[in-house]
């Protein structure tokens, strides 16, 4: 039997680089040799404990790679040897769910997510792809690897918020946190025609981010009361679609507050409790709101579109991998972006460790000699 | 100056029909003798000081009368002695709100309702109609007055639950109360198109009434867990669309907990407090839930389509009009209406009580005489 | 190898009952047992040479049956001995069109629908099923095989063109021609709220049988200018939607001529040739018309849906199954249902010539004695 | 009887400067001061005598001015002295059509065209603005008259074939024919997030234009075959969205072939003839395709929009005005830009020529020298 490395999850605060059985592709499975990853906030809830997944379970939900291995019916639609990646969530596409369109929860609640929650993740050499042609995305050969990378889960997710919030051309838009998910909530806001962005955190350095990701104003939390300044920002209505991009009552309730009557609160945090919605910003229920939550959207034609817009150069989001790391480097990667330290938006993990070398370090700077607006035009 | 005789509201739990000023019609505005009006849910909670408005205000917003007076610009539109019907919601159709399509919020939250809140109401022998242009809609010969009263609040809120749940033909839906908006969202889940529709109330009685509008099952919610019977009802997956027609935690978070992930809790009830989305019920922030309010929709073309609906026989909902009141008795009308004694669903009150006689008095029998489903087909 | 009974197309107006080898399940693929199939219009354009087909091919579209054999990787969605239909389109769920909401362009033009087309199909003692997990959906146990026969595809056709027209409550709609299709549009129409429903057609047969599956009025052709006629009933403005369900230039252009600015055109009808918009019923391209063709929907879900609203009592199409014939006597039932002889709308075709003995012959009569509306409550 | 300078049109070819009577605000009108004004490709067409208007009609219907008298009950809205556009179409907000949100078919087939078409227009020192709460849009105090000059019209319009053609992040789009409205179509696919857009023209300059205007890939219809290149950048298979921005049969024919199955054709061509829909382009009917058109939007809220859209620097349509006229030279002015030399786009009509003066002659060079896509960003 093969073997391959790959990053387990043993218990809190444990994951280990070990080596363990290479996957193989049974009827309508593939197996792709992982050239890229990345770690996402979830994959810190599950390290830390906060969200529950097996123990020995490989983690990672955002591979990029190379096919390795076509299991039986899928030879007239890929070829060994394709540069793929395959989105977060993974959708069967004949399910109840799926043929309801609702793809991201395949098959039972949040069930479209299963690498590195319900099934082996990306974290690793190789992966194992479950209903394969639905779920392997080519990439355009222009394309790097890294220039690809957030496809499968933030540039997905980030956008998502933007479409579920039915943002319509000349809308205005405030969205609440700037880290990765924002920040591409804030990109999806410009790609669906919002004219004013309002991007708010605590953070300003995260706010000089958002203002190259195309928020149109920025606000930091710490210093201001949101909620009247977005009021003030819009003849005291408030926007027409606030985006939640972090998971927390404080950000979900200024969302509400933030948002004029009949319009819509788009949410993309994972909470870790209830979620309250107050009397005045529930306006008693009759302020026609609505309030809408979106899982990231999978499958190989979301893919396909996703690095299309890279490919004809209306986004690029490059300038958000700032650390790069081989996969035996892991526990330095996660401290790193678990802590957040030194700038960091997302590390790429290589499990070759010679591909790094092939690229200069990238950083924050690059960031901030940029345009305002530039990564999505 | 003439006069007229009105429901004027005066403190907590004192109304009183007093002799007032009558309106007179200014430019786009117009005055209709009110023939019929009735009794609603907000009404009780206005009267109980829950919901306040201004002192000696005229209540009511249900107004069904005959054009007394068109202002100027009016004369090619409308002519006087026209029965018309004008919705609770008076949508100017020219503001922000309202040429965004958030009519019933025009001017600002919650702004379409004028009538018995912010201007007075239809508890009168005359009622003074804003944006008459925008709001005057003619009663088609053929349809009395009584077969029309809903329109103006209850049928246009019952059903737009329905609207705002977005049902598709198929749907699976549960309706959490079947008090008159309840029983009008069931037969809103009915006209458009759901297969399994699922009526739940406490009163048995009132179960009864929903299978006579359109209910396909009904559960007694103070005899079964809804949620695990709604569960069971639908393969352990949840209704596609549930709506709340209510204002309790209990019912918002029973809709909550009943609905698929993708699914739709579409909420009319007017809530006295904070809303809370417990944890599980919301799935993290993950389920692909959209939770969507609405405010009663108005206008005359609102009222045109209510109207044809029930002169094309697609829908009676005469049997809710349980009870009849001279405007004089308004104490006793609504004492009993605010009480739910005697099967009372709606009453009809009319500002000249010669009018009553000309018809008999209907009762809850006709309603149980009835065959299923029958209001709306 | 063994064999069955099927009826294969061999040239223009050939076609024969043969003795041909009996399908095997592929991974991925099932084998039902027919035991019920009909005859669609399209099957009459494919004998007569209009449509073309490869010889030999099996005909037939529409299938009902009972699982007879599971392919690779099924068996823990379904078992051996399930009722099931499956729809005539067949979906892989997996391709470009379908994760883009295309289902039935399903791998490129058209590609969807291959029973009977582009692979055998239902006329046969038994039926290979591609994508089974995508497609096949299972009989409740409540409802009986002719009760869903028109589910694979006039029911979904039918409805589709007033899901397509996205008719409102309260909408005014016409249906050109009313044939199967154009009565399930009728049906369709009243499912989606429709108020009036106008069933237009030159036969006055079919209009009878339009009013019980819920036109509000009918039109006869022959007898009246309808363009003329619409506008009429709609205060001179013409229907907010209108469906056309035969596929000529013709009656597409009275649709487009009976439609209001703003509304929508939702066409069924398979064209022979081009289609012409008239300079004065187009408005020179500035009346914000739409005009939407659809292909039957198909897929399990679908299939489930259709099902769930003859399940709760919200449509009964058994009224249009006025014939039943053994699957030997093909060729009658084609000459009868080609001919439009002996109010014939659907034939039901068995396989297993006993079946029907089984149950009475239905005929137009029992149509004529139905309420109004009650094909669609 | 105070007096205006106006072009005032005959008949066919003939229209000329005169003094005509200056008008007067009834109630709910306004009078503004034209401050600039432009030339529509419709104007030529109706100085040509193709669309019939009546003699003694002010053409003209794209105005940027100063409010000049408020008719009654307007004052609380707006104040003499505000700068303000008005949309090319001014819907009521309160008819029939407004409300079944169809606004510029206000009243009736066109009818919320009035300026220039059924009401004197633009072409003017003083201009009677009707329902004017629905229709004046004050001017952000940053913007300049001529940075607006394109909204009430041929932006409001180009972006509307994007809106009403649904395009969804990551579509593929084709707009066929690059002038001013075919550009601001392009501009509208930038902004509602397409990928690849293809604007197509037989005019090299324009397809230049069209590159700084969005296009991310231009075709020259006199020189490839287009629906074939298409075909070729699609996988085959065709764009998800097709565009028409000029009304001619064969750019509409391509369109069709060069849309995908189940992709929308979105018209925005005045077409001066019947249009035909071939069979093979129109797949006999079955391709799930949607055809739609659209009117000029127009309305306060939407004017507001677009201008917020200039505001926040995410659309400069200012490169389209290539010309600088007097009104008074109203005869130079269309020759030129209804012959299309000198590389003119739109032309920019002063009633005070003295305003002209300040600012520099603009020319095609400034288009030349701008960075690809940076029209809309």
């Amino acid at each position: 039997m093969k073997t391959m490395k790959a990053v387990v999850f043993h218990a809190k605060d444990r994951i280990a680089v070990e080596e363990v059985p290479r996957p193989v592709a049974g009827p309508g499975e593939a197996v792709i040799r992982i050239t890229l990853t990345t770690i996402c906030g979830t994959d810190v809830h599950i390290v830390r404990g906060e969200y529950p997944v097996q123990s020995g379970l490989i983690l990672g939900h955002e591979p990029v790679g190379v096919i390795e291995e076509l299991g039986a019916g899928l030879d007239k639609f890929y070829a060994v040897g394709q540069r793929v990646i395959v989105g977060a969530i993974t959708p069967c596409g004949q399910c109840f769910y799926c043929l309801n369109g609702s793809h991201s929860q395949c098959g039972g609640p949040l069930g479209g997510w299963r690498f590195g929650n319900t099934i082996n993740g990306a974290w690793a050499e190789y992966l194992l792809v479950p209903d394969a042609r639905a779920n392997l995305a080519p990439i355009p050969s222009s394309l790097s690897d890294e220039s690809v990378l957030l496809c499968p889960d933030i540039f997905s997710t980030g956008l998502s918020g933007a479409e579920s919030g039915r943002i319509r051309v000349g809308d205005s838009v405030a969205v609440f946190a700037q880290g990765p998910i924002g920040l591409c909530a804030t990109v999806g806001a410009r790609l669906k025609g919002a004219s004013l962005i309002i991007g708010v955190d605590p953070n300003s350095d995260r706010l000089d981010v958002a203002h190259r990701f195309g928020a149109t104003v920025t606000l930091n939390s710490r210093e201001v009361d949101v909620v009247e300044e977005i009021k003030r920002l819009t003849d005291g209505r408030g926007v027409d679609v606030a985006i939640e991009a972090l998971g927390r009552q404080e950000t979900f309730e200024n969302a509400l507050k933030a948002t004029r009557p009949g319009g819509i609160v788009s949410s993309l945090g994972v909470y870790s409790g209830k979620i309250v919605a107050p009397y005045e910003a529930f306006h008693a229920g009759l302020g026609d709101q609505t309030i809408v939550t979106t899982l990231c959207p999978g499958g190989k034609e979301r893919m396909r579109r996703l690095m299309a817009m890279i490919e004809h150069d209306r986004v690029d989001l490059s300038p958000l991998v700032t650390h790069r790391f081989s996969l035996d480097d892991i526990e330095s990667a996660f401290d790193l972006f678990s802590s957040g330290r030194d700038h960091v938006l997302k590390v790429a993990l290589y499990p070759d460790a010679r591909a790094i070398a092939s690229s200069r370090e990238r950083s924050y700077q690059r960031l901030v000699t940029a345009t305002p607006g530039d990564a999505a035009i």
